[in-house]
């Protein structure tokens, strides 16, 4: 995924501990910038009060669990409209590009980020680049007006197309000088591999010295992103997820020994899992990749099973797709956006739990296999994620407006801030299993944590969310029956 | 609504201007008091990680968009279970209330209240409150077992009924005495007028020296709860609210002169109102009480609506209940809850729409009056306020069990919280047509600001999301035409 | 609505009592008409076998329930392409108008004309008159391709507008003259009135011997078009209902005596209501047009209520918007269309209760009104009225291109027809409530049947079906307490 | 499954070639019979009128479109109440049994025959049969009161379980003795196997000469049963399956190249994938078990992929679960219903269009392959099988009471009749691929017929809708390529 980053963390200190990690900024490399007054000043809509844009000073922390005496810590810096922007609305040409999986909201953003540009900031050249980063090196582009993009969020998916991988800095960033552009915003919208690959970009043409601004606003229906609340489109998900695990419930339900079985995103964090979970109160047991688990032998989960079946007659079982992964046979493949080729692990705990009971005649099984990603991936974004994509865009608009660029928008504690790169694509954002969510989550289904004495890093739980990028697997290996 | 209140807020000092606004104990008022370890504590779900309980110490700010040099401010204590409780299972009941009208989550809170009790702390012995306050006067209570809350997250309303009004401090304080209890929790699910209610008959039973826990949970479909991010149900009255608006939106693209209008709630707040507008990007026109507005002459609605109608050929307009009360003909009634009984603000703009329109003979219009109100209310919750709920409900059962009392749990900044009833009850949450986000909506709808050189107050306009108890009105009196 | 039709039925005799009412043909008033070949034998779809057109001498009878030695009575055409045709593709035009109210399906209709028109015969010049009869003289129309309509369906309302009224004969008919038209198909989407104009409109163009073909396709969400087994959309609206029913029981249960009424369309005829009721199942009481009822005294509605709430604590009342009618203060005004203007029955019924059980201190009630008339008209068609409006659709393309003129396309036993205008006209569907599906309605709610002693007409029950066109109110006024 | 069927068509001839397929009754095989007058003739819901009772004569026609001079052929006996029953409510027993895979409408059912046994009849001994044909010999049955299913129509699957096999005709007519029931009703829910094993176990009862009736109702969400015009499930699997195309379309669309494929139900007959195709207009290729089609080559399914995929750059591909299933290599296994295993075609194509354009390395493509089978299964029925759903319960129960046995209810041109079990189990219902239907599906996809040259049957494509039960394949095995 191109060269490593040579990213400097811009730290501004306050009193009591306070530190701004704030993101770069046009004037951080280029001199003699020419600043002009917002439009939004001229604007009915917000010329009524001042307060609408925001203080250069304002500022989100990170952490807001705090004793009376804890030092105040990372904050970042709040998102929105400033006074002065750092390009004229003529003269510039704005390109979007979605990158990876469908994800509910996809449109919303893209929609609203056309219309932020034209009705806010008067730039109409909005190019939207097709089928992800490869898009930017092919002749295709889309004119996106607002016309064109007004109805578009009522329609799951993307209209400009996505793709995994392709991504070759030097043609992007050449694809970038070749249309002429020297004034651009890029909107990237991606997962972690996209935003790395944003950074790159960024750096790219921070070495080239173009007042090109790069903002990325964070896509993953998995919810695996740090330092943000929550990514775009997971509530939509979330809801979503509830149609199969209700499907499931039923199937179970009418079965002798019935089982029914729903399988949810998440490669690496089970995010959708534990929170579909927890809304839908149905499932007995919710396998995730954070929380490692054995299927054969005393607390492994064939015993939880067979007793579940003895005491209802029925169970409910949720499980990421990541889940499990140290179990399966080995297969050493990625995608075309590195991510790691998973093996099916529903397909394969479903036939191993057939297996096991075919051996067991005394209770004979009926097992319903649900797989509803693509679904769940497809539809519209529901009315709480269109406020929230629309912010989202609004927020990258008005940054790269103000000259920022090597940002993400995110929400962090609520409030819209602008994040850098580096502290979005650092690590992945995981189930912390050794939290109070999951506890939750253990104390609703009385599925059991699986943690028996066979597991050795039980005495060290705290790093059980700690992650190793290198080899994708979470430690406790030995958990393997 | 009772006498007035005496509080005294427990405020706790810490370093750089940190203040905690924490919330009365047991320890308070009475001596001697003997606790017990938390059941919790040899929960297998709970019990592989210290870290499940809460540190003492923990609290929540609730301003968090700071300066450098901004002093720390008020800080909220964090909810969840503490390392120690003040009740033994066996010997105490709870009680469970809900008043008001209905919202989405009202049975999911029920339920988790019950299914907490018993499967955390081993409570049993859980009694419904028939039909609000005054159901603790009349014979009818519910026995609540986890069995028969089972799927009632499934369905709308509240199993266990609900009435405005009925509050009678003495009688049901009697009344819970009476019933031999000593030892009680008692959950008081509702709107602001019922947490003023909860609040007098705490300290009632401060006065009486009774170890009785009142633990509140705030309900408002409208939002209008101070303090706290979002009240459960409204994300799901937002996402519903969207079929009446999508259904407005047909009706008038299909007439000529087409209008279609949505009522919504919001007796004093424009919450749903303004949120559906932000999802639906299918309204031009969103009317708020926060926001006075003008039909007649220049700048006015009957403009506006012409404007719209020539350019489109039709428009969505979206009311809030509380919307223009200061237009109507004055109507001075409350119902059973001291709220003011609007009139209908929805129809009779609807009716001076038309009466307008038939004498401009050139422009016949079609308006098409939709009111959803009782068809959001009435649903089950989404799965975003499923997983809400059930923390909210979980943080008041930790709470009470803790030895607390007078409190509310909440939401603040995404963090569950105790709040003391003083600063829930003190005003009610407002949309501040100041700030960004109404800026968002005016910029999104494109209607006018409706504050014209008629309204003076616009050079104080910071003030105007100020508002007045005794009037209930807002002040840009001067507004009318 | 102009002047008295002089319709002559065309009637072919046959074996065993057996009639054809037979719909006119081009060749009943133009002689030396050219034929065509079907252009669908050419088509790939189509020409593999011959079976695809329809015989000639297919017919389908309108009463099925037969004894062994019943006469075989009246049969309609069968509905289908032919092999020849009377026009030839590149020189016809074809209009398109949609009257009346919202109904769901009335974009699917005007999509599978427009689709049909092409994609099977070839013509591309289909125009829609813009906001119903009136558009005919108006000049706007909209053209129709096939692209434009290609997502329409996933829409409700109709795209080219509709209203009431506007009919005038002459100047309809001058206007299709005056676009120079001489061959030309009229596709006429509209309710009884629509279609009694749209057989005034044949007969003018009968008469000025043009070769112009009018086809209506009925419309009625209320399903009160006699001879056709259901209209298109009253599927959908009878699903959609159910979400009103569902909240109106939702807030019923929650309060004390608490009553959820809900108002569903129908003027005249109470199908949807029964039907909404029928498959709810939560529904106590259903008061339909056909089925006289009275409010106070024994046997009366408040009777009933006071009844069922003693007994349950709560009910649910439907009520279609014409039930009741003699009831209430006459009021003798009509709307564009010449529909009677009905009092709001669903209002003044909710009043009257709500009275009546003030004045009983002993029964204070709850009562909560919810009107989802136009949330039903505004959404789009669920799948199974897709279909059928896709082949109501089809089947008018398919009669107009073969010569047949003056006709609807409906659906018969479940079998698609050409029904001559007259029977259409000619009287209401209407719930015969001596019939068994009422009987199983009042099964299902145990309501009171209202047929008291007070009722003489009971003795000639039969006749209770029967509607007076003229007063638009059934017999039995001596019911009025 | 059993023994051979010794059925004897009971008919009873007409005037002009009328034919009554009679059902048999009680009367056929016991003599001197008590009768007893219909509850129903005291209830006030049906007392007002005495058409409500059936004519004995009614009967409705199978075949209705018909030529002047065509004879009026086979008829059934029209469903309902008779005047006179068999049975007195006190001392007689019901039992209710589903089999094979759930159906939306199967709660429906059980609830309606459980209400209707005691509303119209007084019949309160009612037992669910646990977990299909097994249930009859296992220990286990339900009490089934009308206060537990009361709420069963809102909730999918069944609530007594379900089984595939387990039909042993000695045991189960044993086990109905065994419990001493001399007079009782048997309602059996099943699909075509289901309802052979019914006919079984009737032809055994009329052997012992016991007064025990035995009612079908056909349950197939397939709609594979013949001579009824529908299945109930079917119309709420049809809209369920919009969903999973919409999915498909959205992912299809948002990739290059990219292709939507969705599996449907369908076993034998490819109703559902048909009737969702037409429904939704976004599919561009449906494939059924009927129509034989091939991969490679000119007029393939590969050829018209790739013309697609230029044209357009996405497509959809809907298929239904038995199509092309003489395509695949062989498996001969059966499920315990009897049914032949089938490969997951959907799976096995989705394999070979991704290998086939693996080769091809000028058009990647991207196939995301959906199935929502048990999501579509698992729903409630919507409105309008509710409706249907009660219609065919009580149609059931009134048949059993009027002496009626080795019946289904079912519906026939609109009507609900009874129909001897030979007719409903002599073959299966099938979309005829040269009929009008499958030309609009062929009109509306433009789709080839996939019967070129190769096919030589196609000279006898009227043959095609014939079925051979005996390989489970259609005839034009030659198409393999």
């Amino acid at each position: 995924m191109g060269s490593q980053s040579n990213f400097q963390m811009k730290e501004v200190p306050g009193e009591f501990g306070y530190v701004l990690q704030d993101v770069p900024h046009f004037s951080d490399y280029i001199s003699d910038l020419q600043t002009y007054p917002n439009p939004l000043r001229s604007n009915p809509a917000y010329s009524v009060v001042k307060q609408y844009f925001v203080d250069m000073d304002d500022s989100v922390p990170e952490k807001i669990v705090v004793h009376k005496d804890t030092p105040r810590g990372v904050h970042f810096r709040r998102a929105g409209p400033r006074q002065q922007v750092y390009f004229a609305s003529d003269d510039v040409l704005a390109c979007i590009v979605t990158c990876g999986g469908l994800c509910p909201g996809l449109n919303t953003v893209i929609r609203e980020i056309v219309h932020s540009l034209d009705y806010m900031y008067g730039v109409t050249k909005v190019l939207g680049i097709d089928g992800g980063y490869r898009g930017f090196y092919s002749k295709n582009t889309i004119n996106l007006t607002p016309k064109l993009c007004n109805d578009i969020h009522k329609r799951g998916g993307t209209i400009i197309g996505s793709s995994r991988g392709g991504h070759d800095t030097t043609k992007i960033v050449d694809s970038i000088q070749d249309r002429g552009i020297n004034q651009a915003r890029v909107y990237i919208i991606g997962g972690d591999g996209t935003l790395r690959g944003a950074n790159v970009i960024y750096e790219e043409i921070r070495k080239r010295g173009l007042k090109v601004a790069v903002g990325g606003i964070p896509k993953t229906i998995d919810n695996d992103i740090p330092v943000i609340d929550r990514s775009f489109g997971f509530d939509t998900a979330v809801e979503e997820a509830q149609r199969a695990i209700n499907a499931a419930h039923v199937e179970a339900n009418s079965a002798e020994n019935g089982i029914g079985m729903v399988k949810l995103m998440g490669r690496y964090s089970g995010f959708i899992a534990m929170h579909a979970t927890l809304a839908s109160r149905d499932v007995d047991c919710c396998l995730i990749p954070e929380s490692p688990f054995y299927l054969e032998g005393k607390g492994g989960l064939f015993e939880y099973i067979e007793k579940k079946l003895k005491e209802n007659g029925h169970m409910v079982i949720v499980v990421a797709e990541g889940a499990g992964q140290e179990l399966l046979p080995t297969k050493n493949e990625e995608d075309a956006s590195g991510n790691k080729l998973l093996q099916d692990v529903g397909l394969w705990i479903a036939q191993r739990i057939k297996d096991h009971f075919a051996k067991q005649t005394k209770m004979p099984i009926t097992l319903k296999y649900i797989d509803p990603t693509y679904m769940i991936r497809a539809i519209p974004s529901n009315a709480s994620d269109n406020v929230y994509c629309t912010l989202l865009a609004q927020s990258a608009v008005h940054g790269a407006m103000a000259g920022y660029t090597g940002f993400t928008s995110g929400l962090v504690n609520g409030r819209h801030t602008y994040i850098p790169f580096n502290r979005i694509i650092e690590k992945q954002n995981k189930v912390v299993i050794t939290d109070r969510m999951w506890a939750r989550l253990l104390s609703s289904t009385n599925q059991p944590s699986f943690l028996g004495p066979k597991c050795p890093s039980l005495t060290n739980a705290g790093q059980l969310g700690t992650y190793d990028k290198v080899t994708g697997l979470l430690g406790c290996l030995s958990l393997k029956p």
